[in-house]
C-alpha cells in the first residue's frame, strides 16, 4: 500500500454502512447489497439502531459499537443527523467518509451550512470526505461497489471522476454495452473536502489506473486543479461541460458551478496536459489509446485490411484527420506480398482481399511495424461471417506483446459474432473500436497527445 | 407489386441457385442454406448437374428443367460457364440475374470481355442483373437473404447500397451489434447492369425503404446518378471514399474505380439532395433522423433530461453545431413546473432530476412540442438502474403516434439494461442513440437536409 490519504476511502480494509436499510427502495440498502453482492474482500458493518441484522449481516446501533477498526463510514441518513454521525465517526477513528447523504449545498444556504459544519469537523478528527451529495464511488480493483450502481464495470485501467453522479451511474451501464473496461468511477458530488485535484494525486500513484478521465462542470480551485494535473505522469482526459449559453444556465442550476470562460479551460488544460473531448463516447476511444499504447514518433499510419472497402475508409479517415498514409517501401512490400494472393493489395493499405489468417495478421504486422517508415498501425477486420474474427484478433495481441515502441489500432466490425475478441482485447489491452473513423480519431488523440508532451517537458 | 424491372431481382416469388453445392466450405452451399433458412416464402430450386437433392431439396440438372417459373437466378458457377448459365436462363425465361460468380472485369482484359458478353446476353434476353462479383443480397421484407451474410438484419426502413461486398457484409452483423433496423442490402459488385442509379429508382418506388444509404468508390456513369437521384423522393446518404491519397489508389485497386474529383462529387450530391456523411456509423444515425421523422421549421433545440450532466453536455453539443438552445416562454414553464418536484429545472435544457415516470416524460415533451418557438425535441434519459428504462420510452413511442410536424430524437445511455428499449424503438421507428453528441448530429443533419430540400424544391 502507498499510504495516501485517500487510501481509506478508495481501498478501505473495512467499511461501516451508516443509514443502512432493510427498505429495498431505499439508497441505504442499494449501496450495502453493492457492497456486499460484488465479492468485496473486507469487512462490513451495516448500522442502524432499529435493526438487528441487514441482508444477513449483525447491525449495529451506531459506529462506537462497532468492536473492530473502520476504515470507511458511508454515510446514507438525513442530513440533519449528519453531524452528529460525523462526530461518531471522528471519536471511533474512522479513516474517511462517503457521504451520500444529499440536502446540502446543493440546495441553498441552509444546507452549505450544514456543509461547512461536516467539512470542519471532519478535517478536526484528520478524516477525509468525499460528497456530501456524491453517489458514491466504483472501486474494481478491489471488487468494492460503494455506489448504487447496480452493476460493477468491466474491469480496466481507465479511472473516471464526475462532477455529476448520474453521469457516473449512467456511464457505469454504458461502458458494459460499449464492452470498455473501467477501474474507478467516484461522483465527486458536492466536493467539500475531496476534489478532482485530490484524486488526481491518488490516481496518479495508484498503480490500477493507466489514465485518468473527467466529467467537470466547474472547479471550485482552478489553481490547485492546474497545480496537482501539471504534476501528473499518466493521460488525462476531460470533458469541460457547460461551455454553450443553455449548458452554462443548465450547469449553474445542476452543480452550482459558474461555468468560466471557455478559453480559460481551454489553455489550463493545454498547459497541464489535460486532453480536452467532447462526449463520453471520444473521452472513452481516445482513453483506451493513450492508456495502453506507446507514443508515435510522427504521423504515418500503415493499415492493414480484409476489406477494400473499410481499407479505403480508413485511409481517408486518417488524411482527414491530418495524418498521412504513405507509400511502402519495396523491401515492406515484399515482405507483405509473400503472405499474400497475388491480386492482394501491398500498396498501403494493405489490402488481404479477404484473407485473415493468424499468420498472415501476423506477419503482415510485423512487416509494417519493422518499417522505419511508418510510426502507427491500424489493423482492421471486417467479419463477413466467413472467417473466425478471433485469428486475426489473436495476431494483434501476439505481436503487441512484443513490445513495438510504435502504437497500434485495432477496429473490428462485427456484431454478436465478435464478443469474444471484445473480451480479449479488453483483457490484453488492445484499443479496439467498432468503425474506422472512430480508430483515426483515437490515433489523432495519441499523436496530438504526444507533442503536448513534449511542450510539457520542455516546459520543466 | 409495382412492376418494376427489378422486382424479379429484388421481390422474386422464386429462386433458382445455379451452382448450389453440398460442400458446406462452397459459396454454393452458403447461399442455398440462407435463402432456404430465413423463412423466405417462394420456390426455391437448387441446380446442379452431379446432384439429386441438397439441404432437402430436389436438385434441377440446369435451369431449363425446372418444371416451374423462376423469377431470379442466382448465378455461382466458374467465370468460364457462366455464359451458357445465361443462356438457359434466358431461353428458361427467368425474370433477372443475380451474377455472385467472380473473375471478371477485376481481375483485368480477359474478364473484362467475358463481363461484357454476360451483360450482352442478358440485355438479348431482357434479364436484368446484379454483378457479377456480387456478394447477392437481402430484403429483409420479403425474409430473403441471397447473399453470404450468415445473419439477417433487424428489420427496418433504411436500405443500403454498397460497392463493396465485404462492407455490406460486415455492415450487416455490425447493424444487429448496434440494434439498427435495415432493408435491402445490396453489394452491387461489377455493376454490368445494374447500378446505383437503377437502385435509386427502384427504392424510390419500394414501400419497405424510407431511406437509401449508399457506399459508393466511384460512379461509371456520374451523368445518369445525378439524374436518377434528382428524381428521388425519399432522403439519400452517401460515403463516397476513395477521397483522400491513399484511399484512391486503394479505391483503384479494389473496385477499379477512378475515385474522380472530390469537390465534383461534393457538388453533385448536394445537386441532388444527397446527404454526404463521412462513415457508416455517422450514416445511420443520420438516417434513422431523416427515416423517420417531419423536417424541423427551424434550428431551435428542446432538451428533457433526467440528469443534470447528459442535459449540459448535449446543450453543449447542439449549439456546438450551431443549433439553438432558447429559453423557454413562461407558459412551456409553468406546464413543466407543475409536472416536476420545486427543485427541478424547467428552463431549457428541462432536467427532471432523476424523475422518468411515464407521465412527466409525455406530458413535458407535449409542453415543449406546443412551443411555437422550439422546433425540435431532444429526449435523454440516462439510465441509472433506479428506475425503469421503459417508462419514459414508452412515452416517446406514445407522444411520437400524436403526429406533431416536429422531429424528436432519443438519446438513451446505458448497457445491456436498456436492450428492451432499444427493441421497442426500433419497432416504432424512434431514432435513438447512445450518447448525446450522436444524437445532435442527426439532428444537425435534418436541419441541414431540410434547407438542401429547399434548394431543391427551388431549382426545379
Amino acid at each position: 500500500m502507498s499510504g495516501h490519504t485517500l487510501d481509506p476511502l478508495l481501498k478501505p480494509k473495512s467499511i461501516a454502512v451508516i443509514g443502512a436499510s432493510k427498505d429495498q427502495s431505499k439508497w441505504g440498502y442499494k449501496v450495502l447489497y453493492n457492497i456486499l453482492s460484488n465479492r468485496y474482500k473486507g469487512k462490513v458493518f451495516p448500522v442502524n439502531p432499529s435493526a438487528q441484522e441487514i441482508l444477513g449481516k449483525q447491525c449495529f446501533p451506531d459506529v462506537t459499537s462497532i468492536p473492530d477498526e473502520v476504515d470507511l463510514g458511508v454515510v446514507i441518513v438525513p442530513a440533519q443527523a449528519a453531524p452528529s454521525v460525523i462526530d461518531d465517526c471522528g471519536r471511533k477513528g474512522v479513516g474517511a467518509l462517503c457521504v451520500i447523504t444529499s440536502g446540502f449545498s446543493e440546495v441553498g444556504k441552509e444546507g452549505a451550512a450544514l456543509e461547512e459544519d461536516l467539512k470542519k469537523k471532519a478535517k478536526a478528527y484528520g478524516m477525509r470526505m468525499l460528497g456530501p451529495n456524491t453517489m458514491g464511488f466504483v472501486n474494481r480493483s478491489i471488487s468494492l461497489n460503494a455506489s448504487i450502481v447496480p452493476r460493477m464495470p468491466y474491469r480496466g485501467e481507465i479511472s473516471f471522476i464526475s462532477q455529476s453522479g448520474a453521469l457516473g451511474l449512467a456511464l457505469t451501464d454504458w461502458s458494459i454495452g460499449s464492452r470498455l473496461g473501467l477501474n474507478c468511477i467516484i461522483s465527486t458530488g458536492n466536493k467539500a473536502d475531496v476534489s478532482e485535484a485530490d484524486l488526481l494525486e491518488y490516481f496518479d500513484q495508484d498503480e490500477d489506473t493507466w489514465t485518468i478521465s473527467m466529467y467537470i462542470e466547474g472547479l471550485k480551485d482552478g489553481r490547485r486543479f492546474i497545480e496537482a494535473a501539471s504534476k501528473v505522469k499518466k493521460p488525462m482526459l476531460a470533458i469541460k461541460a457547460g461551455v454553450s449559453q443553455a449548458g452554462a444556465r443548465a450547469a449553474a442550476s445542476h452543480t452550482g458551478s459558474l461555468a468560466g470562460s471557455d478559453a480559460v479551460y481551454d489553455s489550463a488544460f493545454r498547459q497541464c496536459g489535460v486532453i480536452r473531448v467532447e462526449g463520453v463516447e471520444e473521452m472513452f476511444d481516445a482513453a483506451m489509446a493513450v492508456s495502453t499504447q506507446p507514443r508515435p514518433e510522427g504521423n504515418r499510419v500503415a493499415i492493414l485490411s480484409n476489406g477494400g472497402g473499410m481499407a479505403i475508409m480508413a485511409s481517408d479517415a486518417c488524411e482527414r484527420r491530418g495524418m498521412q498514409v504513405p507509400q511502402l517501401n519495396k523491401y515492406t512490400r515484399a515482405g507483405i506480398a509473400r503472405l499474400l494472393p497475388a491480386f492482394a493489395s501491398v500498396k498501403n493499405p494493405v489490402d488481404t482481399v479477404a484473407k485473415s489468417d493468424y499468420h498472415i495478421y501476423k506477419e503482415a504486422m510485423r512487416a509494417l511495424l519493422d518499417d522505419k517508415d511508418i510510426d502507427c498501425v491500424m489493423v482492421i477486420y471486417a467479419h463477413a461471417g466467413m472467417t473466425d474474427a478471433m485469428e486475426p484478433a489473436q495476431a494483434v495481441v501476439d505481436m503487441l506483446k512484443e513490445k513495438y515502441p510504435k502504437p497500434v489500432v485495432a477496429c473490428w466490425m462485427g456484431g454478436e459474432d465478435i464478443d469474444a475478441v471484445a473480451r480479449m482485447f479488453r483483457k490484453n489491452r488492445v484499443p479496439f473500436y467498432p468503425v474506422p473513423e472512430r480508430a483515426a480519431e483515437a490515433l489523432r488523440t495519441l499523436i496530438e497527445y504526444d507533442s503536448s508532451l513534449v511542450r510539457k517537458k520542455v516546459k520543466r
